[in-house]
C-alpha cells in the first residue's frame, strides 16, 4: 500500500524515506514475486529543466504561492530481476506520490556497457573467487607464507578484447595477507600474486585466469611463465602497514595540536528540503549514488549562478602495454559511483571546526532504505588573506581573511580514495578541488628488476604508470531570474593574443589583444596556455552598470595533460571525453554522464560528451535567448593528472590536489568581498624566538 | 671606531646590528665628509657557495669544531655620493668583523638600468612634483571638486624611449582625494588626472608632462588635447572607498568568529642565528632588501634539499599601446624591492593562531639601521586532509590531516600588494606561492566609453590589461652531504609521450613512455602540457635504495602565459626572462636576479638569466659531479598571469592565487608523512540541521 506523502516538498529535495520505500514498493507490486529482484538504485529523479525553471524563478522573485505548479515528484530505479544464470537490468521511473510506476525499461543485454557494479557485489566476488576450484588449482604455483590468507580485490573488467563475447565479467586482483598479525586492517597490496581470475557475472563461474607479467624492462611483454613446482615469490617482501597501532616506525613528535574552534558556531544554516545558506550564497545540496554530493540552483545575493554543478565522471587509464594490463581502465563514477562508495566521515577526522554531516539512503539489495551516515561535510574554513591593502603613506593596513565554505565527500574505489569538494567564498568565487590519495594500485615484479611501465615502490612491486581524467559538469544559470530570460547562458572563448609590432595599432610592442569567440555549436576546446584560453559563461542580457559589458563568471581550470593511449585504442574510443580539456553540449535532461550512462565493459562511449557534440546543437550568440531552434549550454570541464608513481607514493600516497575555479567576470559592480568585515581576530598569539616566553 | 664582534654568528646569520653599524661606519670612514651621503642597502654579503659548502657538509654530518674554517663576515653596502644636481652610486662590500672596507666600486654612469628607488624617495619625489611650477601650470587645465586635494603616486619611468637620453627619470600618476573626509587613508585612486609628470632625479627638475590618452575604443591612440578652459572630469566619479568607516555598504553580517587555537603553543621553534625547524625541516631563514624573504640550507630530516630559495624577481607590463602606457612595467623587485616596501604584519589580521614575527634592519638615509617590525610571519595551518585510505572489507579509516608551516610576507608596491609565501608540508614538499592583491593600476578614461585596451571599473577609471610574470629561483642541493659530493644537482626533463599503438611495442594502444633528457648545458625550457613537462631535480650519485632511482625532487609549476609583447618591444627587450617558463644556468656567487641587477628604466635584460644563458655552461649529467668544467645548475621558475581586470577587482582585488610545488620523486624510502599521527582532533563539533542543536 502506497502511503501519501503529506507535505509537498521542494522539487529539489531528495526523496524523503517515505518516498524511497514508496518506489520500491511500486516496484515490487508490478513484478512477479516468484522472481527475486535485486535493487541497485533509488533516487529522486529531478525535474525537467523546462518544468523547474519556472518554479525556481516564481521562487527567486518571491512568487511562489500554493497554486505555482510544481513538477511531480518521481523516483529513478534501477534494478535487476534475478532468473536462473542470469540478472535482468530494469530502469524505471515511478511517482512517488501516486506510487505509480511511470515507465518500467528492460534494458536489452548488449556485447557492451553493463550497469556498475554494487558494493555490496563486492563481497559476493571474492566469496565466489575463493571457492573456486579453478582459482585454487592455480594459487597452487605459488606458495604462501605461513599464516598468510588469500584476499580477491574485485576491479572491473574494463573495455573487452575483440574476442570476449557477450559477457558481463568481473576481474580480481589476488593477494595475500598476514593474518598473524590478527589485524583485519594489515595491508595486503604489499603481497599481489600475479593471477587474475576472470568472473562470467551471471553465472558466477571463474571462465579464465590471466596470467600476469611480472618481467622487467628487458624481458618483453609476455606473462610469468606456468611453473610445475610452487613459487615462493614473497622472500624479499616487505609489510606496508599504514594503521598506526601495525606501523613499524613511531609516530612523530612535537606537532601540537591546532584547534579551529568557533565559539559562536557555524555561519551557515542547513535548512529543510536540503537548502544550504552561507554568506549570501544558496543552493541545494543532494547526494545520488553515482555522483556524490550535487549542487542545485546555486545562488549568491539572490541572483543564480548555476543550475547545478557535479562531478561527472573520472577515468583511470594504465600505461602498462602488456596484456591483461590493458584493460585497467576504471571509470570510478560508471563502474561503481561515488555516493555509494562515500566514506561515513568522522568528526575532527575529515575536517575540522564546526561541521554538519549529511547522510543518504542508498537501497539495500532488497531496496529498503538504508542509510549511509556522513557522506557529505559541511564545514567553514579559514583560507588566508582575501584581499588587502595598505596605504604606503599612512602605513595603515586594511585586510580582509578568505572564509570558505567547504562541501566534501570522500569516495574509496577499492584500494583508492578520492577526495571531492566543492568551495565557497566570499568573493562570488567557487572552487572544485579534487585530493586523490589512498593506494596505488600495484602488481608484482620480480625481485630487482625495475620497469619502464611504472616503479618500484616496495621490494617485488611496481606501480604502474597511469592517468588520472575527471570531468565535472557545469550546468550555468547566469543571473537567470527576474527578467524574460528563457535561462539560455552565453559560452564565450576569451584569449589574449600577441600582436606583432607596427606603427599603427602597437607601435611600442606592448599591445596584447583579448579576443572573444562566442561558441555557437556544441564543440570540444582544448586549452591554450599560450593564449590564456579561458571559457566564460555569460548573460548576454544583462549588461554590468559600471562595464557595460556581459555579466558573467570566468572558468579558470588548470591546463592539464589529457588522454595519452592511442586515439584508436579500445581505452580512448571508451573515454572520448578525456581527449579534450572542454566540451560545450546541448542540455538534455538527465544527460550527467561524460562517458555515457554504461562504462562498464563499454567498447565506445555510448551516448557521451562525444556522441553528444555529433548532435551539433546550435546556440544563440547575440542574445536572442528564446529561439526555439537554439540549445541551453552545459560545459564540461575535463582535466587530470598524469600519475607516474613515486616511492613516496607508497603505501598510502599523499594527496595530489586539482583545483578549478568559477571566479565572477563583470557579474558584480565591484569586489563583492567589500564589505567582508576587516576585523583582528583576536585569539592570535605571539610565538617567542630562542625559548623565549613572549606569548605564552 | 669599529666595535669587535664577540661571538662567531653562523655564516647564514644576518648581520648583527653591531655588524650593521660596523659596516656604515667604514663606508663612513673612507668618504670625505664633505659630501653627505644616501644609504640605499646594507645587508649580509653572503658567502660563496664554494666557501660555504664545506662548512655545511661539516655542520650537518656533525664534525663542527671551533677550528672548521669559516667565511669571513662582509656586509653588502649601496650608497650614493650626493654632490651638486648628482648622485654617484657606489657599491661597496666591507668586512663587518675587522671593519675594513675590502671593495668600494663607483657605478659609472651609464645610459639605463639605475640603481632601484628606496621607499623613502618616494614622498620626496611627491613634493618636488607639488612645488613644481610646471605642474602647477598643467594642473590649472582641470577642475578639482571642491575640498579636494593632489596627491602624487611615484611610478618607475620603464624603459625609456630612443630620445630620452641618459638621465635617471621618475614619473608621477596624479589623483585626487577628498580632504573633506578628513580621513587620509581615502582612497585617491578613483580621481585620476590625466597627466604624468617626469623628473630628473639628479637635478629633482620636471623636464616634462606627459598628456595621457583619455579616449575610448573608436578615438585612436593620440592623448587627450589641452584645453584652454579648465575642465571638470569628476563630475560622474564615484568614490572607491575600502576602509571600513568609509565605506558606504555596511559590513556583511553573520560570519561567526573561526580561531585557531594551539593550546600547548607552536610546532615550530625560531633558535638563534635565524635558524628555524619545524617537523623535520630546518633551514635559515634571512631577509634581503630587495628579495624579502630568502630561506637558505633547506634540510628535511638531516637531509639538504635546497641551498637557497627565494622570489628574484617579478615584471608587471601593461597591454595599452597609447604612449606614454608603454613605459607602464614595473620591476617590483629590481626597480624598489620587496623587503624595503613588506608590510609591518599584524596579530590576527594577516594570519591566524601561534604567530612569531620577524624584524629586520634597513638603512636610513643616513645609514644608521632602522628597524622594520614583523616584515614576516612564521605560523602552521590545517590544510585539509594529507592521506586517507579506508578499508572497505573493514570500513576503518585511517587520515591524516596536513599541516603546513608558512613563511609569509606582504610588499605594498605603491598601488599593489603581493603575498609572498613559502609553505613547508609533512610530506617533504614545499609550496611556493604568491597572492596578488591591492589597488589595480588605474588611468582615466572619458564618460561613457569603453576600451579595448582594459576594463571600465569605475565611471572615468580604466583599468588596462597587464601580466605579471615572476621568477623564483631555485638553487638545488639533493642529498648533497655527508658523501664525496661536490654539491652538483643534476636537471633532468621528464615527460610522458604517448605512443603510436602498434603490435610489438603497444599492441592495445594504452602505452605511454616516459622520457627523460638530462639539462647538459644551461639553457630556457617552456611548458609543454601536452607532455606533462616536467623539470625534476637529482642527485645521480646517491640511488633510492627501493627504485634504485636517482633521489630528487620534481618541480610542479602551472604552465601560464608568458609575456606578449612583441619579442623587439623594449618591453621584451628588458624581460627576456618572462619570455620562458624555466631557465637553467650555471652557478655564479651573488647571481640572484632573473632580470639582472639593474632592471629601473633598463633597454634591455643586462645580467640577467638571458645573458647567463649565453655563457654556454656545461653541466655534468652522468654522475660525474666534480669535473671541473661542469657548473652547479640554478632553476629559475618564471610564471605568471595575465591579468585582464573585471569590475570585481574594483576597488582592492580579491587575492589572484598562483603556487609552484616541489615535492619528493624518489627522495625518500616511503611516504615520508606515515608517521604523521592519524588522531581526532576533540575541538570539533556538530553543527545541527533546520535550528535544531545537535550540537551547542
Amino acid at each position: 500500500m502506497t502511503v501519501p506523502v503529506v507535505r509537498a516538498p521542494h522539487p529539489l529535495a531528495e526523496l524523503s524515506h517515505l518516498e524511497f520505500v514508496n518506489a520500491r514498493d511500486a516496484i515490487l507490486k508490478i513484478q512477479a514475486s516468484d522472481k527475486p529482484l535485486f535493487f541497485r538504485t533509488i533516487y529522486l529523479q529531478e525535474p525537467a529543466k523546462a518544468e523547474l525553471l519556472p518554479f525556481l524563478e516564481a521562487e527567486h522573485t518571491g512568487r511562489l504561492t500554493d497554486a505555482t505548479p510544481r513538477p511531480i515528484r518521481t523516483a529513478f530505479v534501477e534494478y535487476d530481476v534475478l532468473a536462473a544464470n542470469a540478472q535482468v537490468f530494469h530502469r524505471a521511473v515511478v511517482d512517488v506520490v501516486a506510487g505509480q510506476v511511470l515507465s518500467n525499461d528492460e534494458i536489452p543485454r548488449k556485447n557492451h556497457g553493463f550497469p556498475h557494479f554494487n558494493v555490496n557485489e563486492f563481497a559476493l566476488f571474492e566469496e565466489y573467487c575463493m571457492k573456486s576450484e579453478r582459482v585454487k588449482e592455480a594459487l597452487k604455483e605459488y606458495t604462501v607464507p605461513e599464516g598468510f590468507e588469500y584476499c580477491v580485490d574485485p576491479w572491473p573488467y574494463g573495455g573487452p578484447d575483440e574476442d570476449d563475447g557477450i559477457l558481463k565479467s568481473m576481474q580480481g586482483l589476488i593477494f595475500v595477507r598476514d593474518a598473524r598479525k590478527n589485524n583485519p586492517d594489515t595491508n595486503h597490496y604489499a603481497y599481489p600474486i600475479p593471477l587474475i581470475p576472470v568472473m562470467d557475472w551471471s553465472t558466477k563461474e571463474i571462465i579464465r585466469i590471466d596470467r600476469l607479467p611480472t618481467g622487467g624492462s628487458e624481458d618483453g611483454m609476455g606473462p610469468s611463465i606456468a611453473s610445475k613446482e610452487p613459487r615462493d615469490i614473497f622472500t624479499k617482501s616487505v609489510p606496508a602497514e599504514y594503521i598506526p597501532e601495525l606501523l613499524d616506525v613511531p609516530a612523530r613528535s612535537g606537532l601540537k595540536p591546532l584547534d579551529v574552534v568557533q565559539p559562536e558556531g557555524a555561519s551557515f544554516k542547513v535548512h529543510s528540503d536540503n537548502l544550504i545558506e552561507w554568506q549570501k550564497w544558496r543552493f541545494r545540496l543532494s547526494v545520488t549514488p553515482r555522483e556524490g554530493p550535487v549542487l542545485h540552483d546555486i545562488c549568491y545575493d539572490g541572483r543564480s549562478v548555476l543550475y547545478r554543478l557535479s562531478y561527472s565522471e573520472l577515468t583511470v587509464p594504465y600505461g602498462d602495454p602488456r596484456a591483461p594490463f590493458h584493460r585497467k581502465q576504471a571509470f570510478d563514477f560508471g563502474d561503481c559511483g561515488i555516493g555509494r562508495a562515500a566514506n561515513s566521515l568522522k568528526l575532527g577526522c575529515d575536517c575540522l571546526g564546526a561541521i554538519h554531516y549529511v547522510d543518504a539512503y542508498f537501497p539495500a539489495a532488497d531496496g529498503t532504505p538504508t542509510k549511509l551516515d556522513s557522506v557529505v561535510c559541511l564545514h567553514e574554513q579559514d583560507s588566508g588573506i582575501l584581499w588587502k591593502h595598505t596605504n604606503y603613506r599612512t602605513d595603515r593596513g586594511v585586510v580582509a581573511r578568505m572564509r570558505e565554505f567547504v562541501v566534501q565527500c570522500i569516495g574509496t574505489l577499492i584500494n583508492y580514495e578520492y577526495i571531492l569538494a566543492f568551495k565557497f567564498d566570499q568573493a562570488g568565487g567557487i572552487t572544485v578541488e579534487t585530493r586523490a590519495t589512498g593506494m596505488v594500485s600495484v602488481v608484482g615484479i620480480e625481485d630487482g628488476k625495475t620497469s619502464k611501465y611504472g616503479n618500484v615502490v616496495s621490494p617485488g612491486i611496481l606501480a604502474q604508470n597511469h592517468q588520472h581524467i575527471f570531468a565535472v559538469r557545469i550546468d550555468p544559470a547566469i543571473d537567470l531570474f527576474g527578467s524574460e530570460n528563457s535561462g539560455q547562458t552565453q559560452v564565450v572563448v576569451e584569449e589574449s593574443h600577441p600582436h606583432k609590432m607596427n606603427p599603427e595599432t602597437n607601435p611600442f610592442g606592448n599591445y596584447y589583444e583579448v579576443r572573444r569567440t562566442p561558441v555557437e555549436r556544441a564543440t570540444w576546446i582544448d586549452s591554450e596556455v599560450r593564449l590564456n584560453r579561458t571559457i566564460k559563461l555569460e548573460n548576454p542580457t544583462k549588461k554590468n552598470p559600471i562595464s557595460s559589458k556581459n555579466v558573467g563568471y570566468r572558468l579558470i581550470s588548470p591546463a592539464t595533460q589529457m588522454l595519452l593511449a592511442d586515439t584508436n585504442s579500445r581505452v580512448a574510443q571508451r573515454a572520448r571525453f578525456a581527449e579534450h580539456n572542454f566540451w560545450v553540449t546541448g542540455h538534455r535532461d538527465g544527460e550527467f554522464w561524460a562517458a555515457g550512462e554504461f562504462t562498464n565493459q563499454s567498447t565506445f562511449e555510448e551516448g557521451g560528451v562525444s556522441d553528444m557534440v555529433k548532435r551539433g546543437d546550435m546556440f544563440a550568440v547575440e542574445g536572442a535567448q528564446t529561439a526555439s531552434e537554439t540549445s541551453d549550454p552545459v560545459v564540461w570541464s575535463v582535466f587530470g593528472f598524469t600519475h607516474n608513481p613515486r616511492v613516496e607514493d607508497w603505501p598510502v600516497m599523499p594527496v595530489e590536489i586539482h583545483q578549478l575555479h568559477l571566479r565572477p567576470s563583470d557579474f558584480f559592480a565591484a569586489n563583492p568581498a567589500l564589505d567582508v568585515p576587516t576585523k583582528k581576530n583576536h585569539a592570535s598569539v605571539l610565538v617567542a624566538c630562542c625559548g623565549g616566553d613572549e606569548a605564552n
